[in-house]
């Protein structure tokens, strides 16, 4: 076989890498399930008319096609296509499922999504995904949204070895019932408009809401003033008032915005801020209510990282709609340019803490029962290959960053920390090492 | 959207049943790592012209290909299939990094694969694996041959909550070596005509050894009687002997086997055998030493749950040659028919351990306090979504399987258990459930 080369767009990690991808999991999931969250996977995919119901026919699938397919019509239908989120499979299986499903669901999902895009620097063709949502019969309440908020701002907040996170929140009521105060003719050209203050110079917006939206001078300053308010805390209200427009809608968004600020106020520190940012509208998504984004401090340009929101009906089957409000954390989005860049990394490449040292190959099966005696308290144990030379059995460990180094001595056994060289007598029946040399860590570069 | 129904062939948990899976996984993954194996995830998708390398044209492989595929060779050369082992996409990975990797290198990996089979019944189209396997570079100890089937009887032996494991080894010397020694002119015949034994009478076998394979009565005889031998300790090794057949290869592969079966033996248990089972072939596999097939208890039927062995070159550059070990447990083959007949099922559907009443709406914030408290030290936590009548949210809780509910009283915390009913007082800073209802269980139906 000749080297084979990457794939563009379907990263893979060497072990160190994949040990810091599994320790970001295992933090959300526990953190997930603490607040009652179960999880769940769906399969990779799904009928091709389900993955392009939502009129999205731009949508980048890959579809499915057996290799051995006879013509004979085996797939049935319209053929199926690997799922580009985990929003669509899992609006299906609560369909498929409702029956025995209790509501409010709450759910954790954390797969590998596929886009069928064309081959393109830093576009990724497989990536995983971490969503949460909570979703209702019929109805669903509002404090939910402040739970999801504060349930992703705990789980980011724990993931204390990567760079702060901003959670940036907004409500589609808010900036409906205000351009509706201020009468706009066409609101939703008006959020399409301010959406591009990312990507446009200020003036630039104001211009086109003038041209495309229809608004005058003073509404299109109004409307970028109220893009421009985002605040820590809950002043955002008083800054929104002062502008002098009112609606109900208004009112009832102000409201919500306020109690998700509030509700995560507990939560934040300088690792993850959650702000009322009221330039944030997530386009033109089905979201009816909260909407939320993230950037990651330092990544600005990876866009947002973390975006969810309310939405009144996740499905419907003409008995029952099923309201949620969800929020989804792009794991690879995430990691990939922070492993590829060092920004952080593992302190070994293998789980082992202890490398038993051989002194000649018969004496393996000792070796053997003296790693299990390790093993048998949690202690990550591997016997060397060979009986080579104790300064090349010392350099195996090291090359891994395996920390310690066993020995089978004639005064009994003996444990060698082969970064400071410090070797003491040890019993594998209770020895420990210090914890944080018990798995490997996440380190980062910049402490 | 009328009700989805399930895609044959996919299959897809409810949460209690998910939680089940997860706790296998996890438990496999634990093993893996105390042993020093290290995760690995590999991309979903290989070239077709390596899936289709082994010269297996009749695999079946699900092909990939983008829905807005606009003829531009955007995949170039032969295009995409997502992987239907985890074999394949490991020797390309082992090659691919071969010179960031340190060898012997020691890897699980439990991922989803896919077949492109024609929906029948039983038949998986996705579906988990969990593999282990160790690899070196030009060489590899055989004692690694004893590792991993110690490494995985260990971790199938974790499995208490499932029906009992019978792990069957053989060895390919062993038998190719006393076909030899037999005089047989196509012991490669021979190997697939034993191979046989478990779908016809050892009568008809034997017959096709004679007209097929061009034994004699008495070698056709002495081939049955070596596949009929099985022991759970070495005297395999005198019942071999005492049919009187030699040849140096057979030496080698009864003194292997033997060593696999005395390195299991501290390991074994009611619950988890090995044996040496002479019957064993793994057909026309890579294997080239120790093979591997396994049996679950009660559920023969499911063939062999968890296979691999010895294969002299995982993968080859021209410089290096990679020989490895391991061996694969079915995961969705093992659990699928296990939780679709209710033989194991989870204590709980959420992972909740404790749900908080609410008085009224005005306490929420009051309950999500508390429910913080609880979370603080572990206790998995959820807070009534609505301020119903005590009843109703016993009811909510007991739905879910949720053991404990707690109560805000004038005269202090309260804690019920609704099983037993018992309520009494209790400090959200420090109350813990006992251990054993402070996570989901599996529970088996038989005990």
């Amino acid at each position: 076989m000749a080297k084979p080369t990457p794939l563009s767009g379907f990263p893979e990690f060497l072990p160190a890498q994949r040990f810091v991808e599994q320790q970001v999991i295992a933090t959300l999931a526990h953190t997930f399930e603490l607040h009652g969250f179960a999880n769940l996977e769906t399969r990779a995919v799904e009928p091709m008319d389900q993955l392009l119901a939502k009129g999205e026919t731009s949508k980048e699938v890959y579809v499915l096609k057996r290799l051995q397919d006879t013509g004979d019509g085996d797939a049935g239908g319209p053929g199926f296509g690997l799922h580009f989120d985990l929003t669509v499979p899992f609006a299906r299986y609560v369909m498929e499922n409702a029956g025995r499903l209790e509501f409010p669901f709450r759910r954790y999902q954390i797969q590998k999504v596929w886009r069928g895009e064309r081959p393109q620097a830093g576009r990724f063709r497989e990536f995983t995904q971490a969503d949460i949502d909570i979703v209702g019969r019929d109805s669903l309440g509002f404090h939910h949204d402040v739970e999801v908020a504060r349930v992703m701002a705990e789980a980011l907040g724990r993931l204390a070895f990567l760079p702060g996170f901003r959670i940036q929140v907004n409500n589609r009521k808010l900036i409906q019932g205000f351009y509706a105060g201020l009468g706009a003719a066409d609101p939703l050209k008006v959020m399409q408009l301010v959406d591009k203050l990312d990507k446009m110079p200020a003036e630039k917006v104001g211009e086109l809401l003038v041209s495309d939206a229809g608004l005058d001078e003073k509404q299109a300053e109004l409307t970028l003033a109220l893009a421009q308010i985002a605040t820590t805390d809950t002043s955002f209200v008083d800054a929104v008032r002062a502008l002098g427009v009112e609606h109900p809608l208004l009112d009832e968004g102000l409201a919500e915005l306020a109690a998700v600020i509030e509700g995560c106020a507990p939560i934040t520190s300088d690792h993850i801020r959650v702000v009322a940012d009221l330039s944030i509208a997530r386009g033109l998504d089905y979201y009816t209510g909260t909407v939320f984004e993230t950037r990651l401090d330092g990544f600005e340009s990876l866009g947002s990282i973390c975006s969810g929101g309310r939405y009144d009906s996740l499905a419907s089957d003409g008995r029952s709609t099923y309201p949620g409000v969800g929020i989804s954390f792009g794991v690879s989005r995430t990691l990939v340019p922070l492993l590829s860049d060092g920004v952080v990394t593992a302190s070994r490449s293998v789980p082992s803490a202890v490398l038993i040292a051989l002194t000649d190959e018969e004496s393996r099966p000792a070796a053997d029962a003296t790693a299990q005696q390790l093993r048998a308290h949690g202690v990550a144990t591997e016997v060397a290959p060979k009986a080579d030379k104790f300064g090349k059995q010392i350099k195996y460990a090291e090359k891994r960053g395996i920390p310690y180094v066993w020995f089978a001595t004639a005064d009994g056994d003996q444990v060698k920390d082969i970064r400071s060289g410090d070797q003491v007598a040890a019993d594998a029946a209770t020895w420990q090492p210090p914890v944080e040399d018990l798995r490997p860590t996440v380190v980062s570069s910049d402490n």
